[in-house]
C-alpha cells in the first residue's frame, strides 16, 4: 500500500482524527441545572478553596495537550505549526487508544523559546500533564527543562525521551540475545540532536559505560568548540578516551550502532568493521542510515529500525501512552529519570525469554498489554521516588 | 432539589464533563501507518503548501476553545482560572449537545490584557473559532476587539454578545405580546458592564431608539467623567435627552427594564411607575434585581429572568452552540453584528405566534430545533455579509 497517498485520502474523509464528546446529559432543565448553572457554582467554589480539587472535579486529572511549534515534524523539518497538526492529532488518537488519556492537539505560532515557555505555562492550569512534540533542537532542551522546573505537572518531550526510552528497551533485550553486558558494550550514537543526546543520557543513567556520539564534525569529544551547548555537555560524559575521527573510526570494534541521524550515512564496510554479534539500530526517518538488508549482509547480528515493515520496529508509540497513564494515575509532579528507566524495563519485560530472538526484541506498538505494563512500572517508580501525589490504584 | 449540593456530588462522580475520543482505529500495523507515521507526512505537506487545508485535513473546522481567566465566573467574581473550569467544561458539553461543536476548556493564568491576547493568538492556528468566557470588564472589550482585528477566525465573548443576542430575541417577542414597536419603546438597562453595554449596542443596531443605561452613578449621560472608557462611549449614543437621575427616575414611564446588575436593586414602587404593559427582564445572577413575583404584583405585564424555575428563562445557552455551528459551517472569518441579529431573530422565530404569550416568549434551552434555527440564520447572514469562506451545505 502507498501509505502516504492512502493517508491523504483518509484524512480528507475523516475530517479530524479526534473529537471532544460530552460525558454528561444536558437535555432537561434539571440536568442543565446540575451540570451547568446554577449548580456548577459549587464545584467552582470547591476548587477556589483548594486548587488540588481541580484534579477531582474536572477532567484535569486525565488531560494532556500535545504541543508543537511545527519546527521538526517527522523527518519533514520546519513545515509550520498548522502543518504539524495531523501528527499531533495522530498522537492524541494513540494516547486514547493505548493510554485512555484525553490528549488534545495544539500548535503554537512562535519559535521563540521564552514565548513558547510563557504561553504553555499560562495555560498549564488546564492540564494534568504536558507532551511536547516535534520542537527542534536546541530550543526543545531549554523549553522542556524550564517547564519542568516551573510547573508541578509532568512535562515530557517525546522526541527526546520517548525515543530514548524505547531505545533503552530495545538495547536491553538485544543484549540478552547476543549475551553481552551493558557495562562492557561499546556504543556509537550517530546524530547528536535532541533524540541522540537524550538516548546517551538515559543509557548512562541505566549503567552503560562506553558511549561515543558522532555528528557532522565526527566523533564528539570534550573541548571541541564547534559543538553547541547541549553537545558540549554530553561530550564531557561520553567518549571518555577522547577518541577523534569519523563515524567509520568510531564504529571499528563497536558493539552497537544507534542511528538517529540521516539516510544512508552508514556503509557496509563500516558494519563489517564492528565487533562480533553487532547490534544495529539505524532509525533515521523515513530512510534509515543503512537498510536492514545491507546491514545483515555486512555481518550485523541483530537489526532494528523505525519501520513497521520489518522485524524489531523501534517505535516510541510504545512509550508515551503508558508513561502518561502511569504518571497521571498517581498524580506525578514530574517525569524523572527513574520513571523513564522503569518505562523502558516495562517495555523490555513484555518480551518473555522464550520468545526473545534476533527478530523479536520489542512488543508490537498495538499490543495493549505492553502499554499497561509501562503504566504500572511508571506509576510505581513515581511513588518510589516520592514524586507521586496519589497512591496507585489498579 | 438543592442544585449546588447535587452538582458537587455529581462532579465528583463524573470526574470531568467532557473527554477527547479518537475517530480512527489504530489497532493494526496498517491502520497505524495511515493514521500516523509514515502516511501522515502527506496531509502535513498538503497543509504546509496551503494552510486552508488545515480546515479539511484536521479537526480544525469544528474546534472552539472555551477560554477564561477566571475573573468573572458566574456571579462568583474572580475565583481564579482553575476554579472556572467546571463552568468551561459545562459550556463544552453544551457546545457538543446542541451544536455538535468540539469545544475544549482552557483557563489562563494571567489578568494582563496584552498577555492574554498574545497567548490566545499564538495558539489560534489550532482552532476554527474562539469562545471567550467570564473575563471581567473592561479587559474583555479590549481582548475581544483586538483578537477580532488580528485573527481571521470567529471570536466571540459570550458574556457580552450571547447575553445581548438572547435579550434581543426575548425583547423582540415580548414586544409582539404587548403590541409595542421597537422604535417607540423606552428601555432602561441597569448595569453598564460587559453584558449591559453589548445589549445596548445590539438593540441600537437592530433599530431600537430610546435606550438609557444606569450604573452606580445613576443614569449614564454623555460627558460624565466618572464613567470608564466603554461607558463613556455608550453614553454618547444612549440617553439622547441627557436625562440625569437615579434608576427610579429612569424607570418612570419606561416600557422595558433590562437588568444585568445586582440582586434586589429594583423596588415594587419603581415597577409601578413604569408605562402600561411594562416588560421586565431582571437577570442578575443568581438573585434577580426584583423577583418575578414582586414584579408581577407591582404591575409588570411580562417578566423574564435568568432562572430556569420560572417561565421565560433568558439563557444564553440558546445562542452559542448554534452561533458557532453556523459560523463554522460556512467558515466565517468573524462574528459580525448582522450575524448576531440573525441569531436573535432565529431564536425569536422559534416561538410561533399561536404559542407566543406572556409566559412563553423564548424556546427552551434544550430545544434542539432552536439551535438548528440559530445555526442556519447565522450561516446565512455570514454569507450575505461576505465573511463566509465556504458555501452553506444543509
Amino acid at each position: 500500500m502507498n501509505y502516504r497517498e492512502e493517508s491523504l485520502k483518509k484524512h480528507a474523509e475523516w475530517k479530524g482524527k479526534i473529537e471532544v464528546v460530552s460525558r454528561v446529559e444536558v437535555d432537561t432543565r434539571e440536568k442543565l441545572s446540575v451540570a451547568y448553572t446554577p449548580g456548577v457554582a459549587e464545584p467552582c467554589l470547591a476548587i477556589k478553596d483548594d486548587i488540588d480539587k481541580s484534579f477531582e472535579l474536572t477532567r484535569r486529572w486525565n488531560t494532556v495537550p500535545v504541543i508543537t511549534d511545527g519546527t521538526a515534524i517527522l523527518g519533514l523539518g520546519d513545515i509550520g505549526p498548522e502543518a504539524g497538526m495531523p501528527v499531533m492529532e495522530g498522537k492524541c488518537a494513540l494516547f486514547k487508544a493505548y493510554g485512555d488519556v484525553d490528549a488534545y492537539p495544539l500548535c503554537i505560532r512562535s519559535k521563540d523559546t521564552e514565548e513558547i515557555i510563557r504561553t504553555i505555562k499560562l495555560f498549564a492550569g488546564s492540564w494534568g500533564g504536558i507532551n511536547l512534540e516535534d520542537i527542534s533542537a536546541p530550543r526543545c532542551f531549554e523549553i522542556e527543562t524550564r517547564l519542568k522546573e516551573e510547573l508541578d505537572i509532568p512535562v515530557f518531550h517525546d522526541d527526546q525521551h520517548g525515543t530514548a526510552i524505547v531505545m533503552l528497551a530495545a538495547l536491553t533485550n538485544a543484549l540478552k540475545v547476543v549475551g553481552k553486558k551493558k557495562e562492557d558494550v561499546k556504543i556509537v550514537i550517530n546524530g547528536p540532536g535532541a533524540a541522540g543526546i537524550s538516548i546517551a543520557k538515559l543509557l548512562l543513567a541505566d549503567g552503560f559505560k562506553h558511549i561515543t556520539m558522532c555528528g557532522i564534525y565526527g566523533l564528539l569529544y570534550d573541548g571541541d568548540d564547534r559543538l553547541d551547548s547541549a553537545q558540549k555537555e554530553i561530550a564531557k560524559v561520553t567518549n571518555l578516551e577522547g577518541k577523534r575521527g569519523t563515524l567509520a573510526d568510531g564504529l571499528k570494534g563497536a558493539d552497537v550502532l544507534i542511528g538517529v541521524s540521516v539516510a544512508n550515512c552508514v556503509t557496509k564496510e563500516m558494519v563489517a568493521s564492528m565487533a562480533e554479534k553487532s547490534i544495529l539500530f539505524p532509525c533515521a526517518n523515513p530512510t534509515p542510515e543503512i537498510s536492514r538488508k545491507d546491514a545483515l549482509e555486512a555481518g550485523a547480528y541483530l537489526v532494528g529500525t523505525g519501520s513497521s515493515e520489518y522485524p524489531n520496529q523501534i517505535n516510541n508509540v510504545l512509550v508515551f501512552p503508558g508513561l502518561f497513564r502511569g504518571a497521571l494515575d498517581v498524580r506525578a509532579t514530574t517525569v524523572n529519570r527513574e520513571m523513564m528507566i522503569a518505562a523502558a524495563r516495562g517495555i523490555a519485560s513484555c518480551v518473555t525469554e522464550d520468545k526473545l530472538s534476533r527478530e523479536y526484541i520489542l512488543p508490537y506498538a498495538y499490543d495493549k498489554s505492553a502499554h499497561e505494563c509501562v503504566a504500572k512500572a511508571v506509576a510505581k517508580a513515581a511513588i518510589e521516588t516520592g514524586v507521586a501525589k496519589k497512591p496507585y490504584r489498579v
